[in-house]
């Protein structure tokens, strides 16, 4: 047998810049251009982002997509067939860029057509939501889901830039904007104990909607996200801890037929994290209060809703897309900014079903 | 405004490995199976291949998907998501792989499936036809066309392995065969005068089909593509080089409605470079008919076919994808194994039009 090997050189370490503002819309045509040149621009958002008037300062700067309905009932490949065709049409080449303006659908899809335009063009993100914000325009992931399963297709693609306008925040409705924040506890949880306590001292100011304490909480989320997607960017350890109070959060997300928010699930998941951890002896009952007091100021749910059953939790618990042989594996802190790792330095760990079942009894009761 | 850089990781250089030999397919499944484990696979191939037995040895393997009809006109959009949609139907996961068996079309397109299940899962390719065994399966380029354009969406992905059976070339038919050999000979002509001498000397063992001649030649093609693509892998400059003869070939294969093959509208493309070579004062008249000899061998085309204007030749090189204020520019060679670097280490130039009507109206004629 004849044999040769191909080598793939080694790629550079790179990195992009996180801009935060109130009111920075206004100014990112200039800075937009500066930074990509005089590209064509494709910019990419949903029907309630125009509504709202995000885009309307960027209207200059190129073509428009606009994805309608907003949500993940368009969250398929064929919008991001749509969002291609349309760049091609307008016969934008491989010096074209995309502008995503919006949540984490839109960003996701905009990253996503990005990826895969003529095998890669790149992509500025302008997150318009709490979550967003907090989590999803940072970090490479990109997708959409297939008739099965959610973000089943997909890729790693780093945006150019993230700009952050902490003013866009302010057209989100309060049941939206509070169940975002939940992402802004759990990196205050699983990294940062000032974090945690400015949180807890300035929740009125965010609830307010103050522009300073939206940027100082958008700079603690960038920060904590952006150093453990640095060590870890393709999740296959370090990056799971962004799961914690994500795998019993889905579960209860998924049974809620999507009633329940994502983040109001999380919320739910994260107490349950929280009672496992007491039961595993590396919690305790301090921290799951001061975490349900920050909760409640957000009214946040505390409790699995009471139409939900427990049958339907362990089955979409062992159908979750990490578990293995039908049980997941679970991201646990032993205290504020100190994650659970174990003797193999795995960030996400087995727990017994007992265990489990426990916290899941006291969410239920 | 406050701001904060996220660093990219650097990912370390790594390899793959393409083997050669005459009747490799059937001990493929063990070999498959010791390179990737377990894993669940999904086989993608055509019709014609199918037909032709080369996918019997693999079908233990896991599930096959077969597009149908062949070739380009299903290499779109809808293709891809039929193949990822049978994967997850299958309840295929992060750790499955897909096994490309067939020509380019289908490596292009089971290579960019491959790129998005999941954000990304293996491919290993089993090219069976001689484009696809020379070029198309090593160097990471996957995609499918737009309603507009070739190749307009896509990913860089390279394979995890790539296995060659010589003897799936002999249910080509003579034609096919003879057309992808074209890409052997670009190859000689741009990096390896002892490949060129050695195509001279065995034409005829090639064309009865030996194994040992078309394991030889499987062997010099994968090594110059290799070291090509390991240069430059994103086709920034070197790669360029690759598309010799290729820029009044692709126009003169479009113009012809696909009716000639890639190989025989490439075969009068180098022809082209030849005589623009000459006219730029850096080729040579023995060279040429050493070319066309060697073309002339393989039944193949010398002239545009009658029936092309000069016209259609002109409208769509200005439409070529590399092309810039409306005129493409030329990858030449200046000998055998010789490439043509500007003084700026510039591996594709712009060429004086009238130089290039020398060249057009010569192969007219």
């Amino acid at each position: 047998m004849k044999s040769l090997t191909v080598k793939i050189p080694h790629i550079d370490s790179s990195s992009y810049d996180i801009k935060i503002k109130a009111g920075l819309l206004r100014d990112l045509p200039q800075i937009i251009e500066a930074q990509l040149g005089a590209c064509r621009k494709m910019i990419v958002t949903d029907s309630n982002v125009k509504k709202s008037g995000h885009t309307d300062s960027l209207s200059s700067c190129g073509e428009i997509f606009v994805i309608d309905p907003p949500g993940e009932c368009n969250k398929y490949m064929h919008t991001i067939v749509d969002i291609l065709e349309q760049m091609e049409q307008t016969a934008m080449g491989r010096d074209s860029a995309i502008i995503a303006v919006g949540g984490g659908t839109v960003g996701d899809m905009a990253g996503f057509a990005a990826s895969i335009f003529k095998r890669g063009v790149p992509v500025v993100h302008v997150p318009t939501t709490t979550v967003s914000q907090a989590d999803s325009s940072i970090g490479g992931k990109t997708g959409v889901d297939s008739s099965f399963s959610k973000n089943a297709y997909g890729a790693f693609w780093h945006p150019a830039a993230v700009f952050i306008d902490v003013e866009t925040l302010k057209t989100l409705d309060q049941r939206q904007f509070n169940a975002g924040l939940v992402e802004s506890i759990k990196h205050a949880l699983i990294a940062d104990q000032t974090y945690f306590e400015y949180l807890e001292d300035n929740i009125d100011a965010i609830l307010d909607k103050d522009n300073s304490a939206l940027e100082e909480i958008a700079l603690f989320n960038s920060k904590i996200k952006a150093s453990i997607v640095s060590i870890d960017p393709k999740e296959k350890n370090q990056r799971r801890i962004l799961n914690y109070g994500h795998t019993i959060g889905h579960a209860i997300e998924s049974a809620s037929n999507f009633e329940l928010l994502h983040g109001e699930a999380v919320a739910i998941g994260i107490i349950g994290a929280s009672i496992i951890e007491i039961e595993l002896g590396i919690g305790n009952i301090q921290r799951l209060e001061r975490v349900k007091k920050l909760l409640s100021k957000l009214s946040l749910p505390l409790k699995i809703p009471a139409n939900i059953t427990k049958e339907q939790i362990y089955e979409l618990l062992s159908r979750d897309k990490k578990s293995i042989g039908g049980w997941p594996k679970f991201a646990l802190i032993e205290d504020i900014a100190r994650v659970h790792i174990d003797a193999d330095n795995q960030w996400a760990h087995r727990v017994d079903p007992a265990v489990v079942d426990v916290a899941i009894n006291e969410l239920m009761q």
